[in-house]
């Protein structure tokens, strides 16, 4: 039985700690937070674990096999590097780290000392990106022409990051997860209407080789809440609606065609396919249920998570692309390949 | 009784014969066009007109007092610039030229003969647009912090323009209509799917004063068709869905306060406020009814339409740069004020 | 060239007037209004034709060889007799007749002088009815269990006929087509919310064999307009919204089964089966384009239509069956078979 | 503080339990249910409350003030009488009792103890119902016209009741709260496309005076989730979306209104009114918090709950009279007044 601790118990901690505690090769073992009044809460609804006020000592508690921490992002870092150094293996809330800097470091020690470094993408273990995955891997997208995302809502404002750290972010892992391909450009225009706070309104444009495109549009301040990606490819393109209750992706067999026919319109060779609309039923599996049996089965068994450490990189990298672009007006960062 | 010769009539051009046709002020006297069986076909729904496959003779026949001209945007100048010169008043389809310079010659021939130069922004001269001007005037939607507009669809390909001067010319004509102030820089990013052809999806910034921003998402490519809006202001915000049978505008009475009081969430001072959705009457009357009278109004009263060839020109300085932009990976081009 | 004439030139007329001056194997010859205005109109649209004030001149014009009646219901026997009588094929708008009697003799009389006798049962010439009836005919629903409409707007007020023979005509002649089997009873309930004018809400049950149900609840009292149809199979249900603009039909892999596991919901046996939804791509020609080209088909090569007087004729008795019911509080009415 | 048992801890038990559990003036004290795995599942998220696998120990335990059942409907009778013979305040959930007799024997003998005797309408206690009483009470609507309810999705069947006490039991529980006045006479079909189970499809009319109609559509055997009420008054009206996440209510300033102006359509003296739609924000307390809390504070002082027995009587009696008219084929019941 592997022995987790959760260090935070604001928000998401505890999902991460009723999730651990009710999987099958785990058991939640302690929780860590600064907050009292929160290791009150998780005691009364997990009465046999330890509470910790001091994160160190919980993370050198040599019960413990595994640190999960979900505190705010300022604080990944030290506490990741704790945890490997004490031996564990680590469940990261996202983004990763502060700076890739950090993130290489963290990277370089859990390999150094064979442990598994995993960043917590939560979309990506969800039924939608996981069908959405499949659905480009096995070709029947075709090529992928463009990705465009809107993700907006009427806050919550986080105070240490901007809009783009904070909702981007989701995109970014999705892209990550659904394309073989990495982009090697990013442009950001953000803008800020609150006095003395981050960015609350963005949009990120990514590009990759062949054309291909990525747009994402983030709003704090937006009085209804989308959460909605087109996916295109030469062969069917993809609306994923992640807030419909039951028809989440719908596939269209739409397209434009080029042809030799010179009737085609605007003398351009250019055609219209229009066809069928499907709806794949969506496993409805909590998203966090399948990523932690995933995650546990890697600690036992020593594989790779489908997110490691390298994900997360990959990620801080483009949201600090993202955020050095904005501040530029938007010039282009060109990225490392 | 003011009578009118419409230049083309191809795609819109019916329409403008039909309004032309059955004004108060005006009635349909003449149609001209290259292809012989258009012509047939105006003759048909309009027995009493006179047919010209010649424009120049049509732009002099005497007896016609305006020239409506409703062509591919590459012949507006020259088509426009004859009508100019012969006296007659000039009503222009968007977008108004091909260059600004082109744009500001004419405005400045109009001048100096005291002709109508008018340019059909249509969508302007619609209820839901109108309104939202009005909503923007009276205040009720305080200061404008931004505009975010997502204009997409399956083709129709234009050969001779990019999928900015097709789509985002909309959103154009409508920002210069509803704000009463021009922004001071533009980038756009776009890419062509299609081999030699023009870019079939772009994103459009635009930067005004005092942190205002406009965003327009345009694409050929897109499986659904969208025309929405969102215009959010720091009292109210509008969701304007143009597709919706009845209720294209809704009103939601949201937003974001700075407040002291210290126990605000992250400690930011920032609150939410959540309260009632209205969705106002509009009047369906057809934009173009409307227009044409107006514009028939200007002519035989003198007076200055809502769209002239001012608005015109600001809207092609816009494309101009937004193309700009995109021909130099967003490159951020500022506007003289 | 079959010659037409078209008898009334209000709201439906035009439309004829148009699909047959345009259809392959026919022409418009004449139209017969007792509105002299009317006359003017459709002499402005089709210059060539004849104009009738007294409809039996029409009628009995030696020239026409397809008399297509769209006049208010009360019209529809005296004017359909006078056509068969004259040896005129006719077209006639549904509802059919005012009685059953009306209908059975015209019928009789169609077959006695060899004449087509159509019903204009328009939606079931749609490419959206016509998809239904083949996911019907094919088995794809398996056995039907129920049909579910909701058919509901703000007015139009017929000031002749009460809601049922106005909209629940529509499920009637859609139920004729789509369903190879027909009712045993009907039940009707109705209100009527305006003095002195005919019932205008109501909800219909229709009794089939083998327990199946359809239910069809109209109103012209609703703030929102819905054209909704629910059709569940014990294989596949089906949602038919005839106002979707792209995706008027999902077609859901839904629905319930019985099995001997002993471990189901409720120890009832039954298990619930949740599968993919698609949207198949419809044919989105005119159905009046469709209805007429069948129509002179039938005309012209002595074939029987798809909605011939016997159509018209059970939906004239489920009408009248209906509203007898509504008379006396719901009575179940027992139908021939 | 109150100390309240909860009787049945399968689907609703650990909601009443949890509301109880966190309330102002109350403590959960006791659980009790035949299954011990439900035992062990309260005692694990309540440590320190008493379980009970005899039902009568619990009932008449000294400590307990107040017993919440919510347990199958046939044994909400035996279990409410042991109950209030116990001296102890009774919340008992819908529908009330299998029987208008036992409603009523309950009514009786928690009046002559002078005990709180209280009906879980839940739906009543939530932002939207309350919200749309207010407009009814308030005159806001006019008066009533009809009520028109479609509550259907696929399954959860019910072993013991059929779908009008499952489902339309809600629509009940709802008019019976909004509208100062009770129906005079219920109709209802229904059908079973299950061997041997109860009726899985059904339309219910309630007849008031007036003409004022209510109809009601259930049905387990539905592809999609539908909980949609519409109320039209002269007025105003209003669609009630309940799976709505923030709009659940639209209040449309559409009617219909007499006129004596003889130009109106179809000489019917009738005109259209068609004005602005208001979407109020809505109370999203958890509608059992409020609940449970106004239960509270009528047994702590006295008062009457706004869901009494005698509500809950009505309830059932429509229950039976509906269930009586759908196995005799829609026949019309009448109500007692």
């Amino acid at each position: 039985m592997i022995n987790v601790g959760v260090v935070g118990y604001g928000y998401w901690g505890p999902n991460l700690a009723r999730n651990f505690n009710t999987a099958r090769l785990s058991r939640l073992a302690a929780v860590g937070d600064l907050n009292v009044q929160k290791l009150q809460l998780a005691k009364l609804a997990f009465p046999e674990i330890k509470t910790y006020s001091d994160m160190r000592e919980l993370i050198n508690d040599p019960a413990i096999d595994v640190i999960a921490i979900s505190t705010p992002v300022s604080t990944h870092y030290p506490l990741a590097l704790a945890a490997l150094e004490s031996g564990k293996h680590v469940w990261l809330e996202k983004p990763m780290c502060e700076t890739s800097d950090q993130a290489k470091r963290l990277i370089d020690i859990a390999h150094g000392k064979n442990l598994v470094l995993h960043v917590d993408h939560t979309y990506v273990y969800g039924g939608a990106v996981r069908k959405i995955r499949d659905l480009v891997t096995d070709g029947t997208l075709g090529n992928i022409l463009y990705y465009d995302s809107t993700r907006i809502n009427l806050g919550l404002f986080q105070h240490d990051v901007n809009v783009i750290w904070d909702l981007a972010v989701h995109d970014f892992a999705i892209l990550d997860f659904i394309l073989n391909k990495h982009p090697v450009a990013i442009s950001a225009h953000g803008v800020s209407h609150i006095p003395d706070s981050p960015e609350n309104l963005a949009n990120i444009s990514m590009f990759y080789e062949a054309g291909m495109v990525a747009h994402i549009n983030v709003n704090w301040l937006a009085p209804v809440k989308i959460r909605s990606v087109l996916l295109g490819g030469d062969k069917k393109m993809i609306v994923y609606d992640d807030l419909h209750p039951t028809e989440k992706i719908k596939i269209y067999d739409r397209g434009v065609t080029i042809s030799d026919n010179p009737d085609y319109i605007h003398k351009m060779r250019i055609g219209y396919r229009i066809g069928d609309m499907s709806s794949p039923d969506i496993d409805t599996t909590e998203a966090l249920y399948t990523e932690t049996a995933h995650f546990l089965d890697c600690v036992q068994n020593g594989g790779g998570t489908m997110t490691p450490g390298e994900a997360g990189l990959r990620v801080v990298r483009w949201l600090e692309a993202a955020t050095h672009s904005m501040k530029h007006q938007g010039m282009q960062v060109r990225l490392a390949s």
